[in-house]
């Protein structure tokens, strides 16, 4: 932890080639800010890592503006207001934002947002109440829409996203099949309510497995990873089969532009749509989507797991993690 | 010509194994089949020879029905009905339907449509009044949807359905770019009205192309080709661009499953939606997209080429010349 007057600082110290490593980042020590008119200082409770954030260690344009070497690394924080500095909020008031990732952090007062998880733990607004619950909530209900009966299967389906969505499928009715990387995974999948579970760490034929889950083929399919699953799922694509694709964990360290099988011909044959979504377009409906989804949660009828690293300085573990599917559910950092 | 007491028929000698040659075809003499009951004898006029037939060519289920060796080789033909046999076809009346490749061939009344062209010569019912025209219809106004303003990609531009999605884009209010492979489709498709078009042959670097004939982005891509300019375009995608799968050309003569870059990523970027279709799907709609491409045709609104290939005789030669892209529009072949 901290003393009182420390502020440690994540930097990015050099951009990765490939999987990073440590090497890409830096502890500094630093003050503790002093916020400017109109924002507030920040303390950090827990940090999210997302793997989106691997395109933020590119340099270049991208849907999230790359970190910059030598510059703080940002990612959502939940944290309380240590000092309000004449803002709207007050001393010890619990927000979420865009933060630093570091003990304290400065923010304008209109990017930060008062946490809104009722009862339950703050970590979830980083989590099942979140971007990635809420990425869940937008690319089901409103890209991937499964209806009843339909087949869906969800990759990466025991991480933050994932697990979300197969929970939301099937209040939508859809039979549900996810995949992950673990036996522990794919229990947990199971007491979800998943109708099946593929670990593909332990099938050398994916489109085996996937004939044997989903007999009678694909109908909606929730892509978090990208690569040899989703070329799998596509060959089992059924007429008219949606594609919600989310994330492309898989390729995201690829230094080499990543190949693989040409699939648009699948689609010709199926008829099938394949749509790229951001949560961030949805910005206008995250207060009814997180009430939709606190509701759930707190009634029980959705479930979320987290992995939590404990302390500041273990966050680019917890980040390099992602990759190694070390997380079930979503990985947050616990600061203070 | 065949006497009058012969038929010719092409078959399907074997299956090809990458790009066809004549071997995959055998030209019989049989006698002209007698119509069962319920069915009329056709005598073909013009025979179409389609890139999707390809498909046909192999053993196994897709959304065409494989040809079989040793039978008749199926396509759109347009001709004139030589025995009604009680059907309610008069003598003479010209029909079009799926039928061998032959001079004559009998099939079902209800299988047989009555040409409507209009004054329009007979061949157009196998082009821009038939399924390649109404695949532009549909695939235009149904699926890519154009707007006013919109930059639109088309890949095989000069081919039968891309001249004529090229055109409708062009009504639609879109800026229209072509990309084609040769000097004299480039000429045409700047009579057509595209504002620019690509001679892809003469291009080493379909991405700066793209660049400089596209400055602000693509808004929306009609596919006929896949592959390498497929992969091109993609990268020039813009935000929320839309991209209709009609034909994969490119890959249809592959033995190993072709690869490529891997662009679904570009989706989530870009959120753009990728959606194949088949013009089959649109049946119940087929007499009014036949009667709007008649006016628009009859009135001067929309052009289209034939490239006509004389005699029966020569029908895999006109088939086997898509694959190098030796037609300008439409690629008929005259039978009598």
């Amino acid at each position: 932890m901290a003393d009182d007057s420390e502020n440690r600082v994540w930097t990015l110290a050099q951009r990765p080639t490939g999987t990073p490593d440590d090497d890409c980042f830096e502890l500094e020590t630093r003050t503790i800010p002093t916020p400017a008119a109109g924002e507030a200082l920040v303390r950090a409770r827990y940090l999210s890592v997302d793997p989106y954030m691997r395109g933020r260690m590119r340099a270049g344009e991208s849907y999230a503006e790359p970190w910059e070497v030598g510059a703080p690394l940002q990612g959502g924080v939940v944290g309380e207001v240590a000092e309000p500095n004449g803002t709207a909020f007050e001393t010890g008031d619990l927000v979420v934002g865009n933060l630093a990732w570091a003990d304290y952090a400065a923010a304008p007062a209109h990017e930060l947002t008062p946490v809104d998880v009722g009862d339950l733990p703050v970590s979830t607004a980083l989590g099942a109440l979140g971007m990635p619950g809420r990425t869940a909530y937008f690319g089901t209900r409103e890209v991937a829409k499964p209806q009843p009966g339909d087949t869906m299967v969800v990759s990466a389906a025991a991480g933050a996203v994932g697990s979300v969505v197969g929970q939301l499928a099937k209040m939508a009715g859809a039979r549900v099949v996810g995949t992950a990387g673990s036996e522990e995974k794919v229990e947990w999948l199971h007491d979800l309510g998943f109708d099946a579970a593929i670990n593909y760490r332990a099938q050398d034929d994916y489109d085996a497995a996937l004939a044997d889950v989903a007999p009678e083929g694909v109908d909606v399919y929730f892509d978090n990873v990208g690569g040899p699953i989703t070329d799998a799922v596509f060959d089992h694509l059924n007429t008219d089969a949606r594609v919600a694709v989310c994330g492309q964990i898989a390729l995201y360290n690829a230094e080499e532009r990543p190949t693989g099988p040409r699939k648009l011909g699948k689609l010709v044959e199926t008829r099938a749509r394949v749509e790229g979504f951001l949560v961030s377009d949805f910005s206008a409906r995250f207060e009814a989507a997180t009430a939709d989804l606190r509701r759930w949660v707190t009634d029980g009828d959705l479930s979320y797991r987290e992995t939590v690293t404990e302390g500041l300085e273990r966050a680019p573990e917890a980040f390099l993690g992602l990759f190694e599917g070390e997380n079930v559910g979503k990985q947050v950092v616990k600061v203070s």
